[in-house]
């Protein structure tokens, strides 16, 4: 800021003096006017001037200091991106020692560009997508580069002048039907690069075959320098600090619950005015959390594509139901929806006044779905058998029956109360029943991962029993204070970090 | 099918002798067994085995028909698709004339595989992408091959040891700070393929450089050809059957408004069970219409990012307000989570008694909404200011208001309905009266968008009156059948295509 300060103040023309406040902004140049003795309306307009000058200044000075803290916060937020970059770096100086070291360019030659090319290309920030990629590249020229060769020798055949012919009829059609497969949904969404890859290689090898009479030769380097460059991508990508997308998909899935149970114990406090165990009733950031999750489909399909590349690594093994992520996913979101839905309706001016007892009903309702979903995505993100969710959903449900005995009860709709009043009431239970359902799905497709996987089964030290149908107390489970295996309740603002660094990077 | 089964009659041992009923399918071959007098298990064994066989015979053919049936709906779906693949067959064809006209080899040589390698990575669906790509690689080339060329003159400089290590360094050091910029949210949006397409040339120039003595011939070179490659990408895009981003986008908004007024207009009909205008009853496929609205998020933001590189063309004029179809989006989004929180109430088993007046009341608000989206929709659609969309939103909020009327009105709760009946149908008012509020948003965004680009302005003959609050007589309107407007409806299908199609591509 300073720095820039002195180079406009340099400049100036010799005659102007200006006063910079202790803020380094310029204050207005009341000496100057007076010495100079120059009329008001041109005052004004060197005043403008001189304070666009300023103002450009300051304007570049504001934009590069909040550019810097952005970039700082995206290092901040996750190392990850600062390895992943050295990373690059590494690997693109690796390869180019094919050009350095004399005995590689001998063998290699100019041919060593492909694998700088194939670094570039091929190098992502999770292992999976690396893994992926490198796989297809490698293996789309592989099978491009033979059909290229195949067609090269079939158009050898047809003379000097079929030659050229043929081979850009071979060019042609190819490029249509695999231009063409690019629309096919598997393709698109699994071997979209290897697909271009194949083109660009088939077209390649054998348009340069033409004039390249060592066409087999062609093929055998082009095919090493992008394995050389694959493999040093794959390596590099496992090896140092790697980054699964596989693990991404899972904390993702994890936060994103989280999310939703965070509204939902927000929505019990705020909403029905309970600011119970220390939430402040001014904090209401919790309530937009869900607004992220509404998108998460294309990252979430993105990551799992990518995790069936990666290999067993951490918790998980080759051929983990990745799938099963998908299907949690997806209910996670139509529970959004909801919660969305519910949203509309937390506007403090027209709160209802509703009956205390029901408040009570709902206020219950919803936080024990929050607990559910935040039990449900501690399960997840420790891989423990969810036991007190179930727990919390039974609660929610006999909350839920509370509430309909509650209504059906005459004495509720008494002089205070009329129909209108009961509407945005009705409605919010409504949404509430809705809630408990979805949460009930989602608690069945966590359980079905964690049949699939074998989570481990951390039995709670308090048993849970199933509640009687209209009980009213809670039942304790593990996310209640004084329970023993409070122990495994994890950081939740690093859930936070992981969903939205994975969210920038789809 | 039959070849397929001839085939595998072949593959059978001669003793074996088959029934082929008319549908080509084997039926259990009586005949054989008794002849050859085979024990019973072994029978059973081999039935299995030839049904096995016969079985993946079938399984192979099913799939491959299956395969053809949906390359074939593919095109016929989107007849550009086939279109597109052609136009990328011409241009690679086109650009391989560089290796088979001696001329022009002469002038390029091997660098002339940019200009294939440019036109296999550039050429895009839409017009837009494809200069967009065109575009950024040619400045990140040019830009990168400028650096590398002082990167390498300045490693030139310190001697013959030096020379290599300076040059990695360069090369780590320009990866890193690129690849890190990759992350960084705007660039990644808009500038994330000239980033490593300037990875790529720096490190390929200032590499290939070491060896060649030649580098700014050899920057030259890489220059003109992928200047070639991507002129005839982008000429041929553009004037060969174009394909607008823009316009692809702007059908899109129009059609997901066209899907939540089918839903809303389906949603008056059949739940409240008033088959009026020759709606089936059964005919419930539009429900799930706005499902594809949800997740639209990612592939309007794609679009709107490609349109903005596309020069005015029919109706569009270059810088077109794009920005404002991604507002208009996320509100029709907003919407349809509201209209999903709806879908999870239309169960036609748990259908509540509702008095038949709500039951009107509703219809009309869901019929009324609907009309105004449809109307809001051809709007866009049309380029026509939306005069008949407000008169359906004030209809469909007078509705509301009638309701709220009924339900204050005391006759309503009698003996026939207590609360617990009301809450299903207050649930549905509710979010009624939430789509009302969330399509007067989607009708503001749009006449902010037609005053932005001057929609035309055909004024309907029957000029609509406000209508008085509490009138329950909806007001006339263009979409009408005996009103003159009428004559610019469009053919709804086509919409409904042309959203799956830019969709599955996105």
């Amino acid at each position: 800021m300073v720095m820039c300060h002195s180079w406009c103040y340099l400049l100036l023309p010799p005659t102007f003096a200006y006063k910079l406040s202790p803020q380094g902004r310029p204050k207005a140049c009341h000496v100057l006017h007076l010495s100079l003795n120059i009329p008001d309306a041109m005052d004004f307009d060197h005043q403008k001037q001189e304070q666009g000058r300023f103002g450009f200044c300051e304007n570049v000075n504001a934009r590069v200091s909040e550019f810097v803290s952005n970039v700082r916060k995206l290092g901040r937020d996750d190392p990850r991106r600062v390895v992943h970059s050295l990373k690059v770096g590494l690997a693109l100086t690796l390869v180019s020692l094919l050009y350095y070291c004399q005995p590689l360019y001998d063998s290699f030659g100019v041919s060593a560009m492909w694998a700088v090319i194939t670094v570039v290309l091929v190098f992502e920030f999770s292992a999976g997508a690396t893994l992926g990629k490198g796989v297809m590249r490698g293996l789309a020229t592989l099978l491009a580069a033979a059909l290229a060769v195949g067609a090269h020798h079939l158009a050898n055949l047809s003379g000097h002048i079929g030659e050229p012919i043929l081979l850009g009829f071979f060019v042609f059609l190819q490029a249509v039907v695999f231009t063409f497969a690019r629309f096919y949904p598997t393709i698109k969404a699994r071997y979209d690069y290897g697909s271009v890859i194949f083109i660009l290689t088939f077209s390649f090898i054998s348009v340069s075959g033409y004039r390249d009479d060592e066409i087999l030769k062609l093929a055998y380097l082009r095919l090493s320098t992008i394995l050389i460059g694959g493999s040093t991508c794959i390596v590099i990508s496992i090896l140092v600090f790697p980054v699964w997308a596989g693990e991404e998909l899972h904390n993702l899935i994890a936060s994103n619950m989280d999310k939703l149970a965070c509204f939902l114990q927000g929505f019990g406090h705020v909403y029905f005015e309970m600011a119970e165990d220390g939430v402040s009733k001014r904090d209401k950031s919790f309530l937009q959390g869900h607004t992220s999750v509404l998108n998460s489909k294309n990252n979430e399909e993105n990551l799992a594509n990518f995790a069936r590349w990666e290999p067993g690594h951490g918790r998980f093994r080759f051929r983990h139901p990745w799938k099963q992520y998908l299907k949690i996913g997806a209910r996670t979101r139509r529970c959004a929806y909801r919660i969305e839905s519910l949203n509309g309706h937390l506007n403090p001016q027209a709160k209802p006044e509703i009956p205390s007892k029901i408040r009570e009903t709902c206020s219950e309702m919803s936080l024990e779905c929050g607990r559910a979903l935040k039990e449900l995505a501690l399960a997840i993100k420790t891989m423990v058998k969810p036991f007190a969710a179930h727990v919390h959903i039974e609660n929610s449900k006999s909350a839920a029956e509370n509430l309909n005995s509650l209504l059906q009860s005459s004495g509720l709709l008494g002089d205070n109360m009329d129909v209108l009043q009961l509407v945005p009431v009705a409605t919010i239970v409504s949404l509430l029943i809705d809630v408990v359902k979805c949460t009930e799905e989602i608690a069945e497709s966590v359980h079905e991962l964690a049949s699939m996987v074998n989570f481990e089964a951390v039995e709670p030290t308090v048993s849970p029993e199933k509640p009687e149908t209209g009980q009213s107390e809670p039942m304790k489970s593990s996310d209640d204070v004084n329970s023993p295996s409070i122990i495994i309740v994890i950081d939740e603002p690093s859930l936070e970090n992981e969903t939205s660094d994975s969210k920038s990077r789809a």
